[in-house]
């Protein structure tokens, strides 16, 4: 990447480096658009060796990064998630070999028919062309965005949080070794983050050289990338999950899928963060609920009647705010509500659209949820953690969208691409 | 509507009354969300015979818009769009009763299995939740971008263009009217033309209240939506279309494939803009092909060769401009070229990623050509005229998307539908 070095503090430079290496990738793609099914995936298992044997100049790379950010005092657990040793590196190399198992997206035919006047119609997958990511200082994002762009038959520029620079240039160095080695231009993956925020800020305004924009990261990188960027974006959006106890639950099966839900791994999107209880089965059910979720360490915080009901176990007083907000660890809001309806009414306030569950063994009640919930994922007597894409038997998953365009819950290969309709006649016109 | 007038001076209360509207369309949508198609379709046909009573109060209004917009000087093809007569509100009903006879895409199953651990995923059809439209001032459009809203459960905030203010207002009045009659919140249908741009603004921000918009019209107001707009937007294309004329092309067929793609209807965005063809039948093939092209009015402008094999027809000298022009009219390019990699290379450059089609009996030319060009539709011996959601039998057509996400190619219902995950289980957790 040396001989692209741009300077970051010339935006228009750094601009027109921008638009230089997307159109590289953008011809770069169309060789990988041709590419069979067999090619990219030995394409991809030479990658996973060579990242295998690449320790030697990811880790110094990776030492250097650790260092820079322990001097600019950077928090633990992002030094954490910067970190790269052997054992991430060859899990990495392994998460190339599990992309490479996948099947090909390209080329499926989603529909077709032939028209009363004899044209053939056929509306076939293909890939975006160039992928545009921007993530955060996470190296392992760098390498997966790539093998799963690859598969696809995209090519993809990647910007990533400057902590991680040198880790994420080390990388990329490999990625384009073997593509080169492999008789594909390197230009199909490029770094851009040597041109720093104004690169990423080009990225999002090179409609037309960029066919799609995927934001990886916390919900204000999101956010600013889909009130900058004009070029499409998908977007992974953040999960403030609900658990529905209906007044028909079974209750052991409550206790299972709100303690999973809540606790099996906090930090993650599709954990639950609310549980709404109906009025009936409260008395009874939820000081059992809130002693569960006690014990495994989780703060409560609850309205007027959890309150009232809590019994032993400390439960603070719920606010707006604590409702609205994502914990991403253990803490856990509660309410009792008078109805189902009640319930839905509350999620509808504060749902982010991701996954809403609901205990039941009534028909209606169940009808009812499946219904009156607007969420990518919509959950009957079963955990939360269950919105991802290994566990819907996608294979991998780029991340979860909660938008209503083009994707919506898990998204995996096939979101990478676009369809084309290739019409065949026999000289056909129109009168 | 007239308790919804606000001031269109204060672009503050504007914004506030766009998202007091949104709010009541977000709330009427999920009763919309809730209707069966019989419901629906009742709906849809009672709104058809309420548009042929309205005469009275829609004509006068209009004949109000028109009055003024030939006061402001409006250009004749804008006051001929602009229009409303007996005859052509009778059309507009009659598209409304088209629309109810077609499927109803909500609830339909995209796709679904049983996972190992006995969880049952399906992935179904569910509106949308509220339309933002934002468009020209054609009166149609409104009654249009309803009927299709309403058909595929979704509430719809329309924003005409203000020449046509007066008659959208008489429009959505009968609209409002119907659904009241019909039992569904009025609110489901609202215009923000009385807030004027301001409320295209606010329309166009409303992230969270708005789910989708979609900007219907020029270029120019398309480009303008994509850049303002934090909402996502479907984008409709404009159509730089190309028909290239391989070596092995059939003469007859070529002949007929041209004159119809350029000449059958010029104004829209499916007709050509430009004559490719192969050196080695152009000195047979491209005189008689510009000879029927002039016979039929239109203006030529090609390049040296194309001007060399002219003869007597004439023709102007072609520039890059002229090459990245979608001309609306009787006016074509041409260029007579090497190979079909120099036609593909000259698609690449000049296309809009709308219609690309190739006129050929050579197999490998058609696969070259299937796989090498990037845009919505490849067709191959086929009018390029016939990228069109009716032509495709969809029924319906909300435009031609020549974007990459969510939809490309002709638009329809299932289009403006997204989806969600219904995960069904009986007590799952996960380990």
């Amino acid at each position: 990447m040396s001989e692209q070095q741009v300077r970051p503090d010339a935006d228009l430079d750094v601009t027109a480096e921008v638009e230089r290496r997307a159109r590289l990738a953008k011809e770069a793609g169309r060789e990988l658009a041709a590419l069979t099914r067999a090619d990219k995936d030995a394409l991809l298992l030479r990658l996973a060796d060579a990242l295998d044997a690449a320790a030697p100049t990811v880790l110094p790379a990776n030492e250097a990064d650790l260092a820079a950010g322990r001097e600019a005092g950077l928090a633990d657990s992002l030094l954490d998630r910067l970190r790269l040793d052997e054992a991430r590196l060859a899990a990495i190399a392994d998460a190339v070999r599990q992309v490479a198992a996948l099947p090909d997206p390209v080329g499926e035919v989603v529909r077709g028919s032939t028209l009363p006047n004899g044209l053939k119609i056929t509306q076939v997958r293909v890939p975006m062309g160039v992928v545009g990511m921007i993530y955060e200082a996470r190296p392992n994002v760098t390498v997966d965005a790539a093998a799963l762009a690859l598969k696809s038959g995209n090519a993809v520029l990647l910007r990533g949080g400057s902590a991680a620079a040198r880790s994420n240039q080390a990388l990329v160095e490999v990625i384009r070794q073997v593509l080169t080695e492999q008789g594909v231009p390197a230009d199909a993956v490029a770094s851009v983050d040597d041109g720093g925020r104004a690169a990423a800020r080009a990225l999002m305004r090179a409609r037309g050289l960029v066919d799609v924009i995927i934001p990886r990261g916390g919900a204000g990188l999101i956010a600013a990338v889909v009130a900058e960027s004009v070029v499409p974006v998908i977007e992974t959006g953040s999960g403030n999950v609900h658990v529905y106890v209906d007044a028909a639950a079974d209750h052991e099966m409550a206790r299972r899928i709100v303690v999973n839900s809540k606790t099996h791994r906090p930090s993650v999107c599709n954990a639950a963060e609310t549980l709404l209880i109906h009025r009936n089965v409260a008395p009874a059910l939820l000081p059992v609920l809130l002693g569960d979720l006690h014990a495994l360490g989780v703060t409560l915080y609850g309205d007027a009647e959890t309150l009232r009901l809590a019994g032993d176990v400390p439960v603070e007083p719920a606010t707006e705010e604590l409702y609205d907000t994502e914990f991403h660890g253990l803490e856990m809001t509660v309410a009792v509500l008078d109805s189902i309806d009640a319930a839905l009414e509350h999620v509808r306030r504060y749902s982010t659209g991701h996954t809403e569950a609901i205990v039941t063994n009534d028909r209606v009640a169940a009808r009812r949820w499946t219904s009156g919930i607007d969420a990518a994922v919509v959950m009957v007597n079963a955990s939360t953690r269950f919105t991802d894409g290994g566990e819907f038997g996608f294979g991998a998953e780029i991340g979860i969208s909660t938008q209503k365009l083009h994707a919506r819950g898990p998204m995996a290969l096939p979101e990478l691409t676009t369809t084309t309709w290739i019409v065949e006649g026999d000289g056909q016109v129109r009168n």
